[in-house]
This record gives C-alpha cells, structure tokens and sequence, in this order.
C-alpha cells in the first residue's frame, strides 16, 4: 500500500512517499513537490548507480529535468570535504544555479553528502531525498541532518536542512546486500524501543517475513518507523530536546563505528551493538527490567544483528571517540536509556558509567 | 557614541553593537547575549591577529572562555574548502563542542569562513561577528551570509546563517590600511544609493571627514548602514525579494572581482565599479536622471574609489563568471538598478544588456 504524508517543520514543509516502483515516477513526484523542473544532479555512489541511476535520469527527463548523474565512491570514507569538493566541481560544470535542485539517490552515505551538498550549493537549493537502502528509508533521508566526517569524529560538519521530498521506494529493498538490509533493522527497532511498546511486539512476531523481504512486511515497518521520526522532528527539529531519544543506541554505536575504523563495522551493526549496551546501562541506572532487556537483545538476533563488542575493540580510541561525541558537553554525556520497552529517558552519564556498561 | 540595536530574524534574534573600545568587553558582551562561556575559537587572520587577537583572548578569559587562537592567511584565497578543513583541525584538537562558540576576528574573508564554519561544526554552534574591517563593519558582519569560494565562482559553498552577536569597534578601523578602508565605503554609498537619498547628501557633505577618519562620522555612518541593512534583513532574510536590492553593484562587481584573478581587484573596488555600470544602466533602462548618475560617480571618487573597468579585463573570463552568477537563473539575471537616488528597482537582464552597461 503507498502511504503519503506531510512533515511540518516551519517554514518548511516535507512530503513523505512510501511504496513499491516509486522511483519510475521520482520526477513527476518532485515536480508536485514544487521543485523546479530545471536543471539537477543526482548524486548517488558506484554501488547504487548500476541498479538505479538510468531509470531515475529517465523519470526526471520525462517530467522535464535536465539531469546530470554524479557518482561517489561507496562506503564511509566518502564522506569527507575533499569528497564535497568534487561534487561541487559536477555541479558547476552542469551549470547549476540557485533554482536547480539536488537528488540523493542511495543509502546514508549518499543522503548525507548530497544533504549537505544542497545545504550548502548557493547557500541552498532543493534537496530530494530518494533512499534506497533501509536505514535510508527509516531513518537518515527524513529530518534533515546530514554531515561528512572529520578524521577524528564522525559527521563533525554538517547542518540542519530539510528535503523536500522523500521518496522510500520498498522495490529497491531488494537489493540491498544482506548486510546492508539487516543494519537498517536496528533502526526500526530502535523506534519501537524508545517510543512504541506494541511496535516491538509487532516485529517480534513478523521478524521471519522481514528477513524474507515480503514487500507488505517492509512496506508497513518503513512506514511505521518513518511516522514516528516525523513525530519527533516536528516536535523537535533541532534536537533541543526530544529528538535526542533518537540517539538511542548512538552514543556508543558512533564511537565504535569510528573507532573499528570506519567500514568495518556498519552504522547498523555498530548500533546494534550500542542497543545492546545501552539495555544494559538502563537495567542498571534506569530500572529497565531484565526480561525486557533479553526480549529485546533477543529481537536484535532475530534480526541477524551484533549485540557484543567486536573482538578488536579498541578501549582507548574509543574513548576518544566518545570524548568528542557531539552530545557531550562539559565533561557528561546526555545519554538514552529505557525505562521499560517503548518508553525512554535522558540521563546525563559519565565516561565512566558508559564504559562500566560494555561489560 | 555606542549604539545598540535588535535584529529579529526569528527564531533568531541578533545583537548589534557599534561603538568605540568594545573589543575590550567582547568576551562579556558575548556572555551578555547569552553565549556561553565555555570553549571558543577565535578566528582570525595573519593581519589582524597582531593588533587584536592577544586582546580578544584576554577579554574572553577575565569573562570566564576558554579561547583558542585560530590564525588563516589573508586574503580572499582563504575562503577554500581547504581552509575550512585546516580550522575544523584545530577546533577538534581545542575540543570544541556544541555549546562552543566561535568568534570571527577581522574583515569580510574572515567573517565569511568563519560563518560557515559556525553553521557546518556540528551542525551549528553560536557565532559571534567582531568586523574589523569597514566593509565587515557595514555589510558583510550582519546577514548571516557566509561562503567559500569555489574556483569557479565566488561564495558558490556557503549557508544563511545568523550570528548572536555583532561587534563593531570603531576603534579597530584606525589601523586599517588606507586601501582597505576605502573599499568600504563602497557599500556606505550603496545604502544611500538604493535607499536614502538625505545620506547621500550627507556623505557628500561629511566625506571629509569620512576619509580623515573622524570617530564621530565614522560612528555614524557604520550605524546608519547597519541600520539600513537590519531593515532589509528583518523583512527578507533569505532574500526572496527585498535583500536582493542590496545586490546593487554587486553583480558586475563579483564577475569583475572573480575573473581578474581573486585579489587584484579589492571587493569594494569592484562593487565600485559595478555601481558605476549599474548607474549607466539605470540611466538606460529605468530612467535613472544623468544628473544624479554624475553625483553618484562623483561621490565614489571623492571616497577614493575607481568607477572605470580596469586596464586587465578580460571580457571573457568575466562573461563565465557571470553565467555562474548566484543570481542567474535560466538565461536572464535580476540586476537591481536604480530609478532614483534611494530607489532602487529589480529587473531582469539579458547577459547583453549587462556587457553593454559596461561601456
């Protein structure tokens, strides 16, 4: 079933696309959207293009675009400004100006570069966000953050800059490399632990036909899971405040996603493994009960998903890491933790107490 | 004497102070507008830093900031991405964080880099202006404008972001060089121009003392212009339609400042001259009076200004850089002219009509 819905974030104004075969249509779907039918770039990287890139130049040259495709390397080490850069020699060659408008066509990586991308193109131009990887649909291509990486910190430069539109066509779901599709399930899982206790339920009985990729299954968690993030945005766009129960899992998934070195472990993987840690915490300094805790590092394995530290952890790099955490500020960390399955708290922990709950 | 005025730009608001000695105070004026007094950076560049920086570190620690120096070259070849990654180096090695601050020290260049690096560390930390420089002072400190260039085209990477805080000391004008100062008044005279005839005459009476640098006209002329620009800004921040008026002179002046090479040309120099053309051109297409074109000529020469296209002009170059020009949009350019003095209007022109203005 394609669902649509309108995210308000004043002044601006996101629409919400969900469904199977989408991605035909991403030109028409911009153009109701109220971006200019002018000239664009869609950015996307070398493992998406094969699969996506002509038919979505397609669609847009029919709705009246005048596209040019510009291709990233894949994988994290995209992310950076010398990256940024050559996308902005693309566009200048393509003679982009003010009114031309950006889609991002791929995963989080993609979405994030292209995001900052349009943030900063001309101090600012339409961003189309066209996610075709699961933690793309049901997390990062809605809300507005995007970033590249400094060497010592992820996703240290960025902004706040809102798509558009966003386009989370399930069809290209399929395929996605499995690895790439059960990182994206920490995501979902994520939702139903901090804000929707029936959620959990949910995923717990129909885990099986979502590792099977049965398109109804998908379609209904890439939904539900983007209505939730709509909900918290709209609430908070900025993260003063309520967005940040978002970062559940985070914290710690972000240190040792830079501390592993980037690309070994996946953004997902690596969140998992900080859901896993952050249960622990919260059984021990929020009063989460303990059957909730293995439920829901139960609900992580069902998934296919890492819940321990990764044999080559790196204490003291991840510590750094974890210093230069975007959360902390003076010394403790704004941390997430649950008191009880769909509904979480901030509490503001130590380093300390963060490391004392990896093991 | 000081001034201080609001600029609400919600969910904004920015402070403006104009007065003599306030680089002294800079670090309680800042804690007075609510930045907190926590880890900053202080940008600045290798010709301001020797007359003002130790001061500044010292008046933002007896406030209670833990400030770090972060000296660039000057000069427009700056405003590179590549600067930009050298300051997120040493803003992670001072471990900045989100509730950081950054300060930009010094003329346009610096106010323009380090805008954008507020806007893009961490997606946003508060941003303090201390204009140096009398075209920073007048023009570029307030805005939220900021930018890098691209090699291409000037200020192509940048974002709207506005500072809490601007700080305009009279006192730092003094040292400024005499070539330095000049181009400054460029954008004094374009306030009158566009929207003041009663300051234009006062700048033809007080010009005198303008360029013997009197404090009390130099007061009053930073204070009018800020003004002038608040006004603007409040009703346009992201200039959809008024702000664009401020653009005057500007569009053939950044051609002309892009394509004789960054730096031979200074950005007021070319705005000069740009405000030249722009008045032959309202004489021709908007029925601009030749009388008034002639004072207008003759007030920028009186402040020491160039209003003729420089020997070196390479028409070509300067065609490419206008086709890249942030303001073209499919074919035609919104070229702001005047059909009076202090009123100016927006038309649309063919890149010809433009090349023929220039003779």
């Amino acid at each position: 079933m394609p669902s649509s819905f309108r995210v308000e974030l004043p002044p601006n104004r996101c629409e919400v696309r969900v469904g199977t075969g989408l991605l035909e249509d991403c030109g028409e779907l911009a153009r109701r959207s109220g971006v200019d039918a002018g000239r664009c770039a869609v950015i996307t990287d070398a493992n998406v293009a094969p699969y996506y890139l002509e038919s979505t130049i397609s669609s847009l040259r029919a709705a009246g675009f005048d596209p040019v495709g510009v291709e990233i390397k894949a994988g994290e080490l995209s992310k950076s400004l010398s990256t940024l850069g050559e996308i902005f020699d693309r566009l200048v060659e393509h003679e982009l100006d003010r009114r031309s408008s950006i889609f991002a066509l791929g995963g989080g990586v993609v979405g994030d570069i292209a995001g900052l991308t349009a943030s900063t193109f001309m101090r600012g131009v339409a961003l189309v966000q066209v996610p075709t990887t699961l933690v793309g649909q049901v997390d990062s291509a809605l809300g507005g953050k995007n970033g590249v990486n400094h060497r010592d910190a992820k996703n240290l430069i960025g902004t706040f800059y809102q798509p558009r539109l966003v386009i989370a066509d399930i069809g290209t779901l399929t395929t996605l490399p499995e690895r790439e599709f059960r990182e994206g399930l920490a995501e979902v899982i994520k939702y139903g632990a901090i804000l929707d206790v029936r959620m959990v339920e949910d995923l717990e009985r129909e885990m099986p036909a979502i590792v099977a990729r049965d398109p109804q299954a998908l379609d209904a968690i890439v939904s539900r899971s983007l209505r939730h993030k709509a909900d918290v945005i709209e609430r908070d766009e900025r993260e003063h405040g309520r967005r940040a129960l978002l970062n559940f899992g985070h914290t710690i998934g972000h240190a040792l996603e830079s501390s592993s070195g980037y690309g070994k472990l996946l953004h997902g993987e690596a969140v998992s493994i900080g859901i896993g840690a952050a249960a622990r915490l919260s059984r021990r300094l929020a009063g989460f009960p303990a059957d909730q805790e293995r439920r829901l590092l139960k609900l992580l394995r069902a998934a296919g998903l890492p819940v321990e530290l990764p044999d080559n952890w790196q204490r003291q790099s991840f510590i750094r890491a974890l210093r230069l955490d975007k959360k902390r500020s003076e010394g403790a960390i704004n941390f997430i933790l649950l008191s009880e399955i769909g509904r979480a708290v901030i509490r503001r922990l130590t380093l300390d107490q963060i490391l004392d709950g990896l093991q």
